[in-house]
């Protein structure tokens, strides 16, 4: 089984009636939701205003998936919390980072570079993500593209470090190009980043959509974790033992 | 459930005493007998001197991830069947070449270089192959590395493409360092090289081994394959439509 | 001094009018010249009509850098040749495949995938080359990105091994992307393959195309080359003297 | 003419007699003063006890390569100046981090991943560094390998980020192999981490050493920098106009 947590600041959710009507119950909702169909996964939820928002060392210790979702309140985030995430990473969990959450500081900390940057708008454009790598299991049941009939629009240039796989490239009429699904490993946990999710549209609720999250939970998801040791070690023993005599 | 089919060229196991001690059924069947004693995987065996060198069309069709073994007979193998291999692997099936497989005609030709090149010798010195990546599946269950007792030596350079993933370098006592568990991504299929298994050694009954081809196995299938178009294609409709008025 | 050699198969420049009018003494020719417009360059020209294309043992083997046009004659171009080229790239000679190269024999050969595979069409749109990694050498002096008013147009899935370095991806009016810009070491040779370049738009006369094939030839071209050596080899001597006593 | 800035933490060499007889003035006299000798190299100096470390943001802006050597005083390096250093390799000044310097609070946070943890001791044993890529710049001039008398052991696991390129393994004879020379981009800016150089040991004096430190001077030198655009973008103007009546 799965555990996976769906972090949200869950602003826009309670502030802006536009969100509201799309997303009731926030968008961390409707993820958990989606998720938590597949007999494999479970999903729990946490937000912002939590405290530790919702992120307590017992919730990510028992977190396999961490999904994260942001926007206008990254400089919220406690640091503390953010080294926690952080830690977790380096030790196995899974995170997948969503749209806006490119300018998380959890998100730049594990990059390094400044990912915060990048072109945007809403113009309400529709946005087509081509899949570039057919034998990614993340692409898993997607065509050669999928179609969102409206998103905001990312464009390059996007500073993230050359991902380890390269699964979506986004083509919007505006004329920009934006590499919308990358991974990475990053210690011993995999992170993955997926552009679409603006909080003005019903994305999220895209069938497409959500089989690419659900593929990222199982790709980024380890059952099985070694801690590989470190620091001031003797040679290994033996190492003669094995040679022919 | 995956299907696996185990190639041998089933040379060394008939004309060698030492080597039919210790495989007196043949590589292939040691290896299939592991990998179908887990409740997901079949495993049948295709050796060189069968019709169609055990690979006909209808076999290669209903092969989920085919492992490869070949040594001195590589020039024995029908260009026709290599042919026959290479489009599985473009259209999804798995392929995991192991140890001399690095010179068979299937592998050059998925790898685009000479890739029959490296150093070698035979002094039945131990081996170590270290993880490289913590992170990747086909590392699950292994700790900091893999310890065989005797293997034969291979030593880089080795003028493979740059792996998508290196999961393996192996130490050797004699100086020397090799990229002995590498990933690629060729067409829709996945391929693995990995480096132990020479016939004079029982490496194929090593746990650790054994756990790595398993995982190799898990990792090269494909439960779900979508084959993309290509050709003379007109514009894709309605892409005006989704932009805002 | 980068010694260039740019071959084109130089067809549609004898038969087509519209063709001829752009590149009366061949693209080929206007490449060479380009090219030879820089100090550090010197360029030479061969073709598919010519005596073993043109590409005898001595030419290449005084070729630091391979430019190579085709588009419908690739079925004509002799494997011996080919092989010959592949054998200079293994040892270090640079290659730049421009675009209907990607359907080449020794382009396929080196990449080991169906790479002939494409969308495609000509509805004489823009493209707009992206730069995906504004730190690449191949780069150096582009801006954002590069707009040609009119060239074919190429959308994925276009079925390369993952590149080594992907610099430039294009974007067209039509909804498609492309990897139009991408490098892979393969042996000691390096290895660009370049998008744009269609026989009936004068896109070799563009400043910023020849900007991309200038420091492609650059970053292509190596001016010191190790062989490594390969084979049955003893240890490496005098390992243990290192040791502490 | 590539305006390289040696960073030194500057502390071994004068508090400890072994090390000061090897590097009476500092590594970073010696490093500069190879360097220098380069024809298209000048190269300075900047120590931890200089006012602001050595690095204004004068010395920054006039730095195009910044080469970085500490070990156990990274904690006494300023968080402010560390993000200046930041800033610029974004903006595309080059960095090459050596030996200890993977602990740097600059390489943590260029790499984003807990990159001070490794294996490691101090028994004098040699090293050999195996070139894994002849193609790479890096490796001009070098043969199969480098080998060093005597160096600090570094072994795997360690976490860094998968490298853009790797140039060199090492082989201990203590049974480790270790990513001894990787290549990342990062923002505008390009990385090279390389291990050898233990205070103790006179390897910054090795031919091969200094051979391999200018090239990744060279090969992190940008002489042409673009600095792309972000933010709130109207879409590209004329999009249409190319697209064929």
């Amino acid at each position: 089984m799965i555990r996976v947590t769906v972090w949200n600041e869950f602003g826009h959710e309670r502030k802006d009636p536009e969100v509201k009507k799309i997303y009731p119950d926030g968008m961390h909702a409707v993820i958990a939701s989606f998720l938590a169909a597949n007999e494999d996964i479970t999903a729990g939820t946490a937000t912002l205003d939590q405290v530790e928002h919702g992120l307590t060392q017992e919730v990510l210790d028992n977190t396999d998936v961490l999904i994260w979702w942001g926007h206008y309140m990254h400089r919220f985030v406690s640091d503390e919390i953010v080294e926690r995430v952080y830690n977790r990473v380096m030790q196995g969990m899974g995170l997948i980072v969503l749209h806006s959450g490119h300018a998380s500081k959890i998100f730049r900390r594990l990059m390094g570079t400044d990912t915060h940057k990048l072109r945007w708008r809403e113009d309400g454009s529709m946005a087509r993500l081509w899949v570039m790598d057919h034998a990614h299991p993340i692409a898993d049941g997607i065509g050669e593209y999928i179609e969102l009939p409206a998103e905001e629009v990312y464009g390059e240039y996007f500073p993230i470090p050359k991902p380890d796989d390269l699964v979506f490239v986004s083509w919007v009429p505006g004329g920009e190009v934006f590499r919308s699904g990358c991974c990475w490993h990053r210690g011993l946990g995999r992170v993955f980043y997926f552009q679409p999710g603006h909080e003005t549209y019903p994305t999220y609720y895209d069938a497409n959509i959500q089989r690419v999250i659900t593929n990222a939970v199982r790709w980024a998801y380890r059952p099985v974790i070694y801690k590989p040791i470190s620091g001031h070690l003797e040679p290994l023993k033996d190492i003669s033992l094995g040679t022919k005599k």
